[in-house]
């Protein structure tokens, strides 16, 4: 076997930092090699620096390794990043610059004219903006995006009807799992038995990421989707898993075996070139009365599949139906590595 | 004092009769006179007899009352119900026939064309289709309904957009507490840590009740409101209120002010008649970022008031926006009381 | 009406310190009159500067108080406490020194020889040791103490039974609510559909203050408790009410129609003297067969009454029962607060 | 490989009827061929019948199979039983009476006398009890039970320490999940932020499950341990998994690592026999301060390994610590099939 690329966290104790950990436990292509976290967490083993909230257990010898500074200086060339926005707005140019593969959960850069924000299945082609990259002509370093937890389903589902049928407009109303916040996150206070009808800045994300993601790469350019765009975001006394409600108006009409069909056949790049963390059905459509339910159905596809069902005409736009994702895993860890695994298998990582 | 008016409760022994029960207590108008139940509570006394779930205590003199067969022979001339639909079907018109006021809150004939669906400050007017009742010409005997526990929030917000600006178009998409189950209802096992997005028959009620509510009475015919709608229903780990994410397109556009100010100031019959049960302010917009939240909001005016918040423009349509509303008390149990003291001030209950 | 007494509130923010503006408002004796909290509140608004998380509205008059530095000038001769057991350890003393009446629920020094740690019903002859305390004879100020929140309704429940019977050995083992560990506290990611069996230094705090309850003033000096006690400490996903499964073995052999009888007569001083947060019945025993339950009984006496039930024969002791009270009324701030009513009609206050 | 054996599974469409079907896919030795339930079930294909409430997919060949009559005829030689008791009482010993292994999860007949109650690593040796039963005389049919879901963590705790030191007292404190009621069981209204204090028979089951399965087998009869017991039972707010707060007392005085010890070297028959299901390692203890938690290590070797943690000095009795056990898995499928296998290995099945 050829010998793993070594990778980098940055971010690595926190709740999508421990996903990485978790979902890069033997992958074939990648190693966990260096860890970096808040100043609090340098210098100590990560297994005692981390709060481990996962229920496998956490892998022996990433625990023994320690958490370095959160610098260029000694970190391998690929980067995976889950960071506070802030702190990645600040954190990953420098590694960028320092030639570093900065592969990003983080929120920061997503909308940067020049940064890709890819979901592989979806927009694989956006990745050659990262020609456009000032760092990438510079030092070969690069930033590469994948969008919110509560974008990436919704795009998921969307993806097979705009190219088959054509998306006039999207209305999304969520109710998102507390691991969407991070650890602590949510206080138990807030949310035993509760609805909490606001999340900050995630309704504007949803709407502006999922017109990114389905526009189209013009030259240098990412001609933002054209179709009418509207979320709400709730929180919900879920551990993991987004459940989103979701009516669309189609271009072209579609009949509800078309669109079944075109949820259930949707394969792309990732399921071409069988890249390791590529969920074999992206897209699954129940035929039960009342599922995806977050308890069932997020973890379909060990995490990476997103799930549909229940549609049925909407008495104001066409068509209404409910989508689930993982949103640690297909909506932040699991995202970033299926990216990394495109930039591999296209030469970009070496 | 005057006497007070005794009535018999339909369906008892359920959660919404229990709320009949706990409302009921120290009514200045009303008093609790018969039980009905199932077969199973029959001769019974009512506090063996029902599952008290309620965290104020049973009141004393009910608890010790007996459970009665479901029959008009011997049951008062106002009767309150909260019935399943398919034995409502049946029993409801048995009792109008026998000559009795059947205020429910069961869902079997609110769309039968000549039987008033009403919130009292939404339309107070329909109340005149009883005249059209064969019920009521044969034994003075009627029935009159309140919505479905997730219309009634929904209507009490939209009630002042179409009296001012005029509706064309809302969609709605309900996280709904287990409560409006009934009990026992939601299995533990289908909701903790969950979302269920299916309620059986739930949107099809939600869509027509809305209609007919903010329909036009003309004759002895209501005319359904004319604007588009669309709703999906999920149920949450929530134990008491309905939060709904709206999206609204108004005839006659209007600002954030002018709508906070038709909620606000929204007062209608029961305030000016000062019924006993109506809240001083029938919807109650909140402008802190996060709310309205069951936990904090459901038991807004005892139960009675409707929480809005998170006006915010919509990308779609208009306006989106937060609506909560105690599902049990303004959506069942209360619902019919105000109903019931619309008519009493009506002259309908003698 | 006499002019009530300005109390302040130390710790005003916190979960605790927001009960204490709760129930202090339409207080008959004492009235809130200054707020401190950590620097980060200082000179805010205190509706601002708390995040309100009670389900009734924060009182309008507070609301607009400001946040005052903790410091003893300038602060009312009454203060309450409610800060963590670090600061408390620091500044309580400060305010003792500095003449206040210093009645507190923080931990720092419960177990201090000289500090008086009561429940007025319990041992009420234990505020005379204030006549040792330094700080009473240099400046008038004191310390006064209530115990922690899983402790109190535990030896609410035991007292009766210590006073008939006399105690030889006492275990418990506790489910405890979030409310508990304060605001943000417990992280829904730790709590959702789960329980911790661990709460730091919890009991270590019931088996000694426990003891320190049921001990006998002895001129100068409590001795406590010569009963055997072991205690086991859980957080549970409920939000307010500590349940408690305990046994206990008797001196004196009791029957249960006795023991249900000394609980549900048992008064004491704060009954006698109509204390105004005094709860008619301290402890009061269901014969429901699952009963007691957070979700029904922890508002119980507004807060301030015991719950029992349960009661069996134990096979290793001699009984066996379930414990439940409010954890933030009676085991925080309304604790303090009867503490302090306890002092004003003793003299100690003026 | 050698032909599978035919196994049939009464009461095959409720929850721990689910888990047995989960649990035998793909298992070495046996094969659902036979699937019987209640009368409404009869004759539906098992994928209709049953509402499947676990995360994997119901597997696709059971789901096809016809629900049989609950009647020995037809019936495979080889049953699982996970019955209602009183159902139980009636069908498990006519299934013996026509010569099949009865292999159950149901209480109705633990504590017959000639019934063994068995766990294969505790007392392997009570299988004898076989020889007495009249069934297995007259038709070479027989009855093995399991303990209940909240005894079987409990023992396997015990067995060690029992082994090791003697056990003189136990007291035993359930934080029991939901679905050990069952499916609806326990309704969401019930259960939501609260913890039921009650579980119909289960301290009774516990106690005297508990000294029979560490009783002596002595000819025809099992001498049920000498120490003392008592156990209280509460039902939370978990999925699966019971918690239980354990304080025992020894008859040999014993330090922390040799209990420690005592626990993770516990190995016995299955162990030895590498049955299929056998956990490499039965009790497993953990050095983390707050652990076990449910929703951590619940699923611990399949589900079938016992958590034990936070061993430290009781101030009653000897020590205290924390037990966690999957109540589905460990505590009723998984424990029938582990049986099983046991009798396989020792000739009882052919």
């Amino acid at each position: 076997m050829a010998k793993k690329i070594p990778v980098g966290l940055l971010g690595a104790t926190g709740i999508v930092g421990q996903r990485f950990v978790q979902i890069l436990e033997n992958h074939p292509w990648f190693e966990v090699a260096w860890l970096a976290a808040s100043d609090r967490s340098e210098g100590r083993a990560y297994g005692e620096a981390a709060r481990w909230k996962l229920k496998t257990a956490i892998p022996a010898r990433v625990a023994q390794m320690h958490v370095s500074p959160a610098k260029p200086d000694g970190a391998p060339k690929v980067i995976f990043a889950a960071l506070d926005a802030s702190i990645a707005a600040e954190l990953e140019p420098q590694f960028a610059d320092a030639g570093c593969a900065v592969i990003t959960n983080s929120s920061a850069l997503r909308m940067k004219s020049d940064v890709p924000l890819v979901i592989p299945e979806v927009n694989p082609d956006h990745v050659k903006l990262l020609e456009c990259q000032a760092w990438r002509r510079k030092s070969r370093g690069f930033v590469v995006t994948n969008p919110n937890c509560s974008a990436i389903g919704l795009v998921m589902a969307l993806a097979p009807l705009e190219q088959q049928f054509g998306l006039e407009t999207v209305m999304a109303v969520t109710m998102q799992a507390v691991s969407g916040a991070g650890y602590p996150g949510v206080a138990s206070l807030d949310i035993l038995g509760n609805v909490i009808p606001y999340i900050a800045k995630e309704e504007e994300k949803m709407e502006e990421e999922t017109r990114k993601l389905l526009g189209r790469l013009n030259g240098s350019n990412i001609q933002p989707g054209a179709f009418g765009m509207s979320a709400q975001c709730n929180r919900v006394a879920v551990e993991d898993g987004h459940t989103e409600s979701v009516s669309v108006k189609l271009k072209k009409k579609a009949g509800p075996e078309e669109i079944i069909t075109a949820w259930n056949e949707f394969r792309s790049v990732p399921q071409e070139l069988r890249l390791p963390s590529a969920p074999e059905q992206p897209v699954k459509y129940s035929t039960a009365l009342d599922r995806p339910q977050p308890r069932f159905d997020s973890d379909s596809g060990n995490g990476m599949t997103t799930s549909v069902g229940r549609l049925r005409p909407c008495g104001v736009l066409d068509w209404k139906f409910t989508v689930l994702s993982h949103n640690t895993i297909r909506g932040a860890a699991g995202a970033a590595l299926l990216n990394a695994e495109l930039l591999k298998a296209q030469g970009y990582l070496e």
